[in-house]
């Protein structure tokens, strides 16, 4: 949305180099540095000559007013500003590409806002100031997700909203909505209402409104996030059943059903039109090119319990391999998906598995065994497709002490394969599933730990230090307290303003 | 600070014996049931006949608010209350023993209200009602503590303030305030103010005031929760160094001092005077019998650097044994304390050192290795002394899942002994340490967690199925987020009111 790569981002005045986080790929004190402070009531955001964008670009006015707030709402509105020094009254933005109205894409550039604002500091008489630093920066990786699980706790709109300006701190780009699962299906459906509510937790309070959906979408939109929906099939679908009946498998004890019911039914033409009508909608309600759909963690007991899935499976030859019947389902539905006009993205055992897929098809790594995810890397890649990895950064698994650590040391490209292979991966997600998540905790599970992963898909490979980056972070971290975000301790110590939302 | 031991506590109204966190002693709903509604504008507190309290108790009074708001605050004071079904509109409250205003003990006796509070329903209507439920309650173990730190991070009086309510909602009934230690010294001493103004965090945000001190205690008065103060010695102390020059050893490199220091200087006269006006002055803001005196963890190494220790070794006969330094120090301090009329608590190395100490001193047994922490009880209470079980209670420690089953799962007498030493078993503290836990994440790391180390201290030892317990910690939990209590969840689901507070 805003300066182009490898522009100099900012020529303005400081002694240390300030702490940036994620660390740009070029930061540097000029000689001679230099200071010049910030008067907040005669600072302005401005465009620069020659930018392609200029006054009415929604998308950077807004930025413009939510970082002004966030640099200056703590001056004291009837202050005297001091005449001496050297004053910056404006920051000129530069735009190299025009196009200011439509939703962020793989391919988008990247915002220089939050990277001023974190170098912008304050001294001991409240005056603001900001030292003369040189940046060059642009993301390692295109795609810099943070998956967040709205089944299996249902997370208020309010919890969304927060998470995405944390995100936009740390420069994640993409939220990925796992909207339903198999606890709850709190997406309301226009073609479907029954599955709200039927299957929500509560259809009255627990569901994410056609209009919640919308607000996401341009909350995320106005700070250059796309949002990915996920709708997993055919497997973690439970809370689909209620309001979609003959969707799902019926599950056999001997030979009478047995009341409950495993993953959607492969082998009905119903199945195929309902999954038809479904994401047609979800395809027009989410504007992003890509859809996840899932294909995860099939459990075929149900399947084989079920004598019309097994005289299904007789008739088409598949044997006793039931990831031939998974495939056959997955297939039929990536056909319908691009038929609809959209990409996608899979989990990684619809790739296991070897079901035909699109050229353009992401890839996305999550799981730590049987094999290495470092293999599945490799795999992926060299088969031709694009990876995003998961397997490191399931950040819902907490462990005792500096757990960020780990996610931070992980290095995406450490697979042997061709330079071709490296560039197909475009990034990968922090995951934050909802076992044990939900509003009451998330914020202080998330973050900071999740700005590890930001790091390691903004940095450059060569940004690894521990002790460096445990300086930065913790900083950070403060930073993120001003801004009213309860993200949690990395150790010992605290923050000079750490109490503004307590 | 209400009904005795074994009072029935209430004979009123129900279907299912409603579930109740801790479980009490016996609970069960007698033949033929029954169900009363409480209306909640007519619906009192008030004192039973030959009650040995009655009106201008102040505790009482203040509990009898506070509960009325628990339970009623929802109520639509506009509604019309319905006429029909059997009122309940008097809950009366019998204490056996007189005295209303005194401090709590470990002999007091517990309250009923929070009992009664969990019994209360509310229908599909709005209209509360209480099922008849015979209950007896008491306590199994008299000492049900929880331990904070405020010093790895500062705790705001107001996170501490809430702990306090939420303790009394899991009828924890004493508050171990860690207050200071190696990171910070948050406790503002009126005879050495120089303790928190150099060795606070922050001087003028990080501190206990005199005034915030007091608050704690009457709120926990208020609460029926003792407030036991510890102030670790003679290590954990390098926060009193800058403000108590000379206290602290001065560690050598080689022949000359290296300017870090150690635990507190054993061999001179000045660090007796200190301590004796310290904890003079701390035995009489903290009313309680007991101080905590710490006394783990004396790390020897800079004593062995200093030359004066090291003569002062041999002049004593103390030979290359540095626990009998260790001894020499903490006996002189336990004769100041017993000199200022105080009971206390020590750390099990105390014990283990082979320290004399008093008959009465309660033994606090923290270390899971290198001998098994039954290995210790049995050890302690053998020798006659009572001790406080917290070794399987850092509940800082965290891992992924419900890892509240553990804790749970304890069992304080599982050692070999005498029934006579079983009785020295007072009970227990949970304890969160701060290395990563501030405000930010403490209610979700505390909650509903340290509810399953109150259940084992207050239930029967036959209540242990994890099934079960389940069910109404997850009930408990609800209803603590109906009080606004960020408690976290155990597992996937949902509560009916989960985001008043969000």
């Amino acid at each position: 949305m805003a300066a182009g790569r490898a522009l100099p981002l900012l020529l303005l005045l400081l002694e240390p180099v300030a702490a940036v986080w994620p660390q740009p790929q070029a930061e540097r004190t000029p000689a001679g540095g230099g200071r010049c402070l910030l008067p907040p009531r005669r600072f302005r955001f401005a465009y620069a000559a020659g930018s392609a964008v200029g006054p009415g670009c929604a998308v950077l006015e807004a930025a413009f007013q939510r970082y002004w707030a966030l640099l200056f709402a703590a001056a004291r509105p009837t202050e005297k500003e001091l005449p001496w020094g050297i004053p910056c009254t404006q920051l000129l933005v530069f735009v190299a590409t025009p196009g200011c109205n439509g939703f962020p894409s793989l391919d988008s550039k990247e915002s220089c806002l939050e990277t001023f604002s974190q170098l912008v500091g304050r001294d001991e008489n409240g005056t603001y100031y900001i030292n003369k630093t040189e940046i060059v920066d642009f993301p390692r990786f295109r795609h810099r997700g943070l998956l967040l699980d709205t089944s299996r706790h249902y997370l208020p709109l309010r919890a969304i909203l927060e998470t995405l300006d944390v995100m936009a701190y740390n420069k994640f780009n993409v939220f990925h909505w796992h909207i339903v699962d198999d606890p709850s299906f709190p997406y309301e459906s226009m073609t479907f209402p029954e599955l709200s509510k039927q299957g929500a937790f509560n259809a009255m309070t627990h569901v994410y409104t056609a209009s919640d959906v919308q607000t996401v979408i341009e909350y995320a939109r106005m700070r250059g996030i796309r949002v990915i929906a996920e709708f997993d099939t055919p497997g973690h679908t439970l809370s689909w059943g209620p309001g979609a009946p003959g969707l799902l498998t019926p599950c056999y004890l001997d030979k009478d059903p047995s009341g409950t019911y495993g993953p959607i039914n492969p082998i009905l033409n119903s199945t195929y039109q309902f999954v038809t009508s479904l994401f047609k909608e979800v395809s027009t309600v989410f504007p992003d090119f890509f859809l996840h759909l899932g294909g995860d963690e099939v459990d075929f007991t149900c399947w084989k319990s079920n004598p019309k899935i097994r005289a299904f499976m007789r008739k088409m030859g598949f044997g006793e391999d039931y990831k031939k019947l998974e495939s056959f389902y997955i297939q039929r539905l990536l056909d319908i998906i691009s038929s609809l006009g959209k990409g996608y993205i899979v989990w990684q055992e619809v790739f296991d598995n070897g079901v035909k897929v699109r050229p353009d098809t992401i890839i996305h790594v999550w799981k730590e065994n049987p094999k290495p995810y470092m293999e599945e890397m490799a795999n992926v890649t060299k088969a031709g497709y694009r990876a995003l990895l998961s397997a490191p950064w399931y950040l819902n698994r907490i462990s005792y002490g500096q757990d960020w650590m780990a996610a931070y040391q992980v290095e995406p490209l450490k697979f042997g394969g061709s330079p071709e292979q490296k560039d197909r991966v475009i990034g990968g997600e922090a995951c934050m599933w909802g076992e044990y998540v939900d509003v009451t905790n998330l914020a202080p599970r998330l973050w900071p730990r999740a700005g590890a992963v930001a790091e390691r898909l903004w940095s450059n490979a060569t940004v690894r230090d521990l002790q460096d980056a445990y300086v930065r972070l913790a900083d950070f971290r403060c930073k993120l307290l001003g801004r009213g975000v309860q993200a949690q301790p990395l150790y010992v110590g605290y923050c000079e303003n750490e109490f503004p939302g307590f």
